[in-house]
């Protein structure tokens, strides 16, 4: 339990007596004596206030690292609902398959967090800080110096908070490519590609975005400025930097960038393209209650996501807006996208009205914080159609991405990241992204807004930049890998493999047995 | 990060020097100068306390929208488990509709929600504030007055984060009818039907009970009365109001008796009952698993909906005690509907266990701030028998609600409801309900508890105006909605279609295709 | 909403004017009344500052209630994270089987933490306080003394989140159980042995290992010690008393020694093993994605079961390194335990990386707030080896654990609590374990930590006890219960119902009917 502040106790200040007769005191004399009795009453509040101030500063800080720590969990449970909307849209006989890269994403994802991907990442502070990547930090070697902490350099619970919150975007946006890649993937081919992304893909991303060294990052500390009471924001780009406030550029376009040369170049599933172009209708998934599943708890997952990127428990108003701004764009990509399906002259199916959910969700989380109610439905209904278009042209373009994760991830991030550039309003670029600390921005360029509102061009500049620089950097690199992989001759299994379905032929069996009673039956009457 | 609050420092208060030369004072200088000095210093730490308890207050208020966000995510949540309920309680062949229902009642509900829902629920101070509908806030125009909320008149942080809250609410309310109207309801009366009780229906019930000028409202405001500092409730009924803390009437009567309208205007599903008017065996549920955890998810997501119903930071220690009778009616109305089902000479299913959970959990939403633990657990004992002989009364007089939704929900709510007039005390009736205020209230009339207590028959009586009225509203304008889908021939499918299954006939095939292997072998070998 | 705190504004303190002449006051008298001024004004300022720190202090106890309650959330949401992981791991035709021994659990397992369970664990300061079991608030009934808490008894909201959070770990104990003896337990025996363990057998290692009473406890107060101002921990053993954080002893070893004594005296499934003494491979789990989405939702409440177990928001800083070596030794675990499966010539398969996520989660939780990040990696690096060598060892010995709960909880339980011994360093068991108080520890032995830091083996011996001890009574009193449900007959069902399958035979049909359409084809064509 609690205990309450055991704070000193104000003791009376009585001012020592320095005159015992009966005699009459100076003017002066009574003035210094009032004097010193004020001062010695001033000193003793003082000492107290400080404390006060530091029990109300304290419990600001122990919300920050529960926020943090809720946020964390809620964004980690995500991982199972990935986990469920990837195998329920794959082939029964490939369910283990896509449910073990799921669950190393977030096993071996800690693993490789830990040692090298957040020290890249945020680790800033190294040897030879840079705009680039970081380079502290690896193995939480900071909080174990002494391995015993005795020399108090143990990390704090901020940090500590901190760590299991971007090893669940970490794990989110490794696990995104596996959608992408599914039913053909080799498994070794796997392991080696989630390990590269999460331990060097995506961390120099975030470190470009997010750390307070990188060269896109809106929250780039000033030069040679680490104090807290003088902290102030100095971007390299425009008056505010690459406004990306949850990730719909750093998380998801990363991870959809990376499912999208994976798609390219392991190539399409056998059968999924018909000789004249068309697609065939034989690849389904399997279990639409479990994509329903996994979109709801992707959605609710979200909340930890975008809110909790505040990172701060004062700004919890503003955690608040998130939240519907993340609601209202989730709605309405998901109502937009069933109407164009049907539109398209199709019937209502739950597909679509889940992809658009989700597409609604990657849109929003960019400008999130930075954008009204009404614009936040705005940008979940352009969503729909950024989705669905997309997913039509991959179609067109033979590329099998089978769980749409680009459409979904890519192309839905690039808008979001682009729709601040439309639709940011002044008051929430300064209180949303630079936070509290906006005032002391003094780079005399924090006028920079949404076109829509009469901001200008050039906050929408910045962001063409850092979606042009994300899609580079991860289509980029992924290519090289996956193209790697692939002469390596370990990225795609076997047709035949493939054909008999990866759970069999990898996995020691399939994810289902319906049929025990019956083998049961057969054993025990033998 | 949260700062630490920069607030002023004490300066020493140093009174200025009236006098440099050698003589005395007299006694009234003398008084005057100690007095200045005082006044001075009282001022400054008058200002400082000001800081002071401002900052602790703030602590409050950012607690406050924690607190209502993380229940509104909670209870979003709980639209998972009502997709799983009910998908597990239908067909296999209704699967995909059930689902895409209940992901549009998350979606539809939201948009409705914000331009109309809302508004007329909370949307006190319009143009002509009543005690029937509410009327501003439309689209949350409040905050989107300038377009970029310059003129300081943004929502506050509380103001989104309870429409969140009551945003799930409302999708919970609209999506326990689908369960009632399952496997036979049209899609296109489906949209219409929701779109009216999101819309029109329930948000009406929720500004008679729990706006600030509802009718039935114990949280009506005195008249005249906005400022924060001098607030009381006067409600219209007895001297508290209707008591439905977190719902049973408001949330689950209203869907429960909408759900029963629908089950009564559809009709039963093709060979329901037999001719000699005994229940057919041939509808049953296509999996139990995902009846078990949708009520898993339900059951946590509860913990949302009537702890976090306390709205306030500050009434934490009530919320503890509403989590544990919540607890312990869903415990005891789990146990003793199996047992009822088991003495009527049934086996141990765990159907019965399920819907014993939810009809405690129904029933508890209303008194749970206002009974004691022991009481709460009878509430739960009773709510099972209410729910079991409820559900046998349909089945006699051949109604078919699929999931059982009106016995759960209206029957059992409409016990909540009753049941704080029994069980209600009168310390927690003050500190539940009228929370910090009660001290303040002015009619004279705060001594109505539960008759079981000796607190007489009125509050009671109006309970059971609360119950007929929100019964007879909902009733009664679910069947004039059914009524007219019905006239217009768009309420149920084909018989042909139904025969067939909603999601071959009308969503694009099958929820599960376990069968892809086959499918494939036939392909690849052609 | 939670008010602006109402306190009194400071007030002028004006010193009565004693003289109004023109005179002169002497020295004394020109001293006494600045002292007077000083005094009056320090007295109301005193006042003031316990008013400030009050109103902080409340903050924190309501931050408390706050962090229980989320807590307790999250691990009774483990409950439907345990049934999906044992309906997945059993057979199909006995799926509704162990759904209705998981809802049980929550449920009976409510009803009877409320009368007996509770009060036997953290009923202290009852009649007869001692050292073995507790005796005092059976049914709440401390709360109820007066059926009206007119005369203000009632129980803290403290003592309400932490009666939740505690239900949550009993029912997790309990299930455990449900696991190991799936397939083949009678349903009567279940209700018998889930009761008593509920009832008697955990709540009685609950009062040695965390109750202020016990003789394992690391918590025990100083006799005769209430006042919180004068806190401190005396425990019986060692310096610090048996350190089991949040229970891989006290929850894991007493779940998984009553599921090893249920293996054993149930015997193997019917065709477990063959003739040879091998394994047959007649037993499958039937559905790989609910044992994958189970671990999921296990090892997010798990960051309910130990963070949370800090029980204070004062040490929310210490709950986020709680997290992190959560996170460190599951990721460990589940990535070990693959590797030693390929590595013993097996593919990679879901089932080993999900336990030795659980493995890695349950080694984790007696040591997790006393140890490094590095330690715990390794931590959960050794429990998959312990994990994966029992597991072999049990079907060496033809032990037939259906779902390996005994491995898992059992022995990574004890592997947990002994790791203690090794790993604890000396400053986290001060700050850990024993909080802010650790100071007041007036014992002279508080020196004890890991021998791997040069700490001694005395703490490795006091957590040598503990394991014995808790080993010694679980399976002691499990296999006195299992024998007697045995001798009675009623412990396992007949041969003809394991081969039917239980959901047949005793619930009313399986938890499956995907073959709907066709039923209702028939029907209709008739």
């Amino acid at each position: 339990m609690t205990p309450a502040p055991q704070m000193k106790k104000l003791k009376l200040v009585s001012t020592p007596r320095l005159q015992e007769r009966q005699g009459t005191m100076s003017t002066t004399a009574t003035e210094a004596y009032v004097n010193e009795a004020i001062s010695n009453l001033t000193a003793t509040l003082t000492e107290k206030d400080t404390e006060l101030e530091g029990s109300i500063g304290a419990i600001g800080g122990l919300g920050d690292v529960l926020w943090l720590l809720l946020g964390a969990y809620m964004v980690f449970f995500m991982q199972a609902g990935f986990a469920l909307l990837e195998a329920g849209g794959v082939s029964a006989k490939n369910t283990k398959n896509i449910l073990l890269k799921n669950i190393l994403d977030a096993c071996l994802g800690g693993m490789v967090w830990w040692a090298v991907g957040y020290p890249f990442a945020y680790g800033t502070g190294g040897a030879s800080p840079n705009a680039f990547i970081g380079g502290a930090n690896f193995f939480m070697y900071k909080g174990t110096t002494s391995m015993n902490d005795s020399d108090g350099s143990a990390p704090s619970g901020y940090f500590y908070a901190g760590w299991m919150f971007q090893w669940a975007f970490a794990a989110a946006a490794a696990t995104i490519v596996s959608g992408a890649v599914a039913e053909r993937c080799n498994f070794a081919a796997y392991l080696i590609y989630t390990t590269i992304i999460t331990a060097f893909i995506y961390p120099v991303v975030v470190h470009w975005g997010w750390s307070s060294e990188g060269w896109l990052s809106a929250f780039k500390a000033k030069a040679g400025d680490d104090s807290e009471e003088d902290w102030s924001y100095d971007p390299y780009l425009g008056g505010n930097g690459f406004i990306d406030f949850a990730g719909s550029g750093i998380v998801h376009m990363t991870g959809g960038g990376a499912a999208l040369m994976g798609a390219i170049f392991l190539g399409p599933r056998t059968g999924r393209f018909n000789a004249d172009g068309t697609v065939s209708d034989l690849h389904r998934g399997h279990n639409a209650v479990l994509q329903a599943l996994g979109v709801f708890i992707l959605w609710f997952g979200w909340y930890g996501f975008n809110p909790v990127s505040t990172l701060a428990f004062s700004m919890m108003d503003i955690a608040a807006r998130v939240a519907v701004t993340t609601t209202l764009s989730a709605c309405a990509g998901g109502c937009t996208t069933l109407v164009i399906h049907i539109a398209c002259g199709n019937v209502p199916d739950v597909g679509p009205a889940l992809n658009g959910i989700l597409a609604g969700l990657v849109g929003i989380t960019a400008p999130c914080v930075v954008v009204e109610p009404w614009a936040a439905a705005f940008i979940g209904f352009v969503a729909a159609f950024v989705y669905y278009g997309s997913s039509q042209m991959l179609l067109k373009l033979k590329i099998d991405d089978v769980l749409e994760a680009s459409p979904v991830h890519f192309f839905c991030g690039a808008w979001g990241c682009l729709s601040v550039g439309f639709f940011a309003t002044d008051i929430y670029v300064n209180n949303g992204v630079n936070g509290a600390y906006a005032a002391d921005k003094d780079n005399g360029d924090s006028g920079n807004y949404g076109a829509f509102y009469g901001g200008g061009g050039e906050q929408l500049g910045t962001q063409i930049v850092g979606v042009i620089a994300i899609a580079a950097w991860t289509c980029g690199t992924s290519a090289l890998m996956f193209f790697g992989l692939s002469k390596a001759g370990v990225l795609r299994v076997s047709a035949e493999d493939e054909h008999t379905g990866l759970d069999d032929s990898h996995h020691g069996g399939s994810a289902y047995d319906m049929q025990s009673k019956q083998v049961a039956t057969v054993k025990v009457e033998a």
